[in-house]
């Protein structure tokens, strides 16, 4: 009954989807799941917090073995959400966000109908372009590349609930934080235990 | 394109609504309709600010014209919701809050369907029998009348968008805004516009 609230906060690579999940979850009580992956880690990045890296033998086991709430193919890498940490979170009663891709996040709408999914937006092409440029980690071809897969996604927008331009870091943040609020006073699922409440008090 | 959002706070008599509005358009980019009555001014209500007063003659008048959003009769009195100041503001893309009564609120929902219902829960029974008892101007009937009202108006709360319980103010005021800013971050209406505006920039 009082279940979590499941969260998928997707968006074009360099949008910042990332950074402003990491902030958020310094204000909301809610976990961020740990995606698995089979690319290699980036400078700094921590197995399990991070990502859990895995082989793609590993990671094949687990899609035949259907532990994986969702999985893509991105750029030659797998990345997947290992289901089983998710659904004990949410039947404990805790919110879990989960930064996906966008191939990701209608698997997961699929499977879990009362997923919301919020949607970050870079404030314009030309300022993704330079988010991208500044990893510098990618050639220009891979550059043009992410930037035509970014527009593909924008176009799909509509598959998700809300959208959010991500500018500003903080006003992005407070923006998802105000979706995540107004999500748990939605009256939804709660209505009868509220009207029950009410009753026995008369 | 652009219409403001319509936001709907209703609610049973003593919950706080009134309260919850004011405060709430201190902190928000939207205004406040204000409702027709014949029912007497209270002390300290100014014509035009907090009702506009006026009689049942000419309530009746406005209800044949179909000049009113929504109205009800509540205890003898009327109540309503000058149709045309709240359309102009939307079409000029201001949000508007409405302050009204359960009855109007299901009207307003079937004329406008894009309308946005909240309702605002007292914390208890016991509570909302001391706010409306504090008014002083009750009986005990009138109390009791109100208090099976309320429980019958929280019976349908199925029909809102968002429950708000009004325990400390400011709390219930920060939920509301929530509301209003996850409303307009919603993909719908705009995912159009948005897609244009990337592509545009590609």
């Amino acid at each position: 009954m009082n279940e979590g609230h499941l969260f998928v906060v997707s968006g074009p690579s360099g949008a910042g989807k990332g950074t402003v999940c990491r902030r958020l979850l310094e204000e909301v009580d809610a976990v961020l799941s740990v995606s698995m992956t089979t690319r290699l880690p980036r400078p700094g990045e921590v197995e399990g917090d991070h990502y859990i890296f895995t082989s793609a033998e590993d990671f094949e086991r687990a899609i035949g073995a259907d532990e994986l709430l969702e999985h893509a193919l991105v750029y030659g890498n797998y990345y997947g959400t290992p289901k089983r940490p998710v659904t004990d979170k949410l039947r404990g009663g805790t919110d879990v966000v989960l930064e996906i891709d966008t191939q990701g996040a209608f698997q997961v709408k699929e499977r879990c109908p009362d997923a919301i999914l919020m949607f970050i937006l870079p404030p314009s092409m030309a300022e993704l372009r330079n988010r991208i440029e500044k990893r510098g980690s990618e050639t220009e071809e891979a550059i043009s590349r992410r930037l035509g897969e970014a527009l593909k996604e924008i176009e799909l927008i509509e598959r998700y609930d809300y959208c959010v331009v991500n500018g500003v870091l903080a006003e992005a943040v407070a923006k998802v934080k105000s979706v995540i609020v107004a999500e748990h006073l939605k009256t939804g699922r709660g209505a009868s235990e509220i009207i029950k409440k009410y009753k026995e008090e008369t």
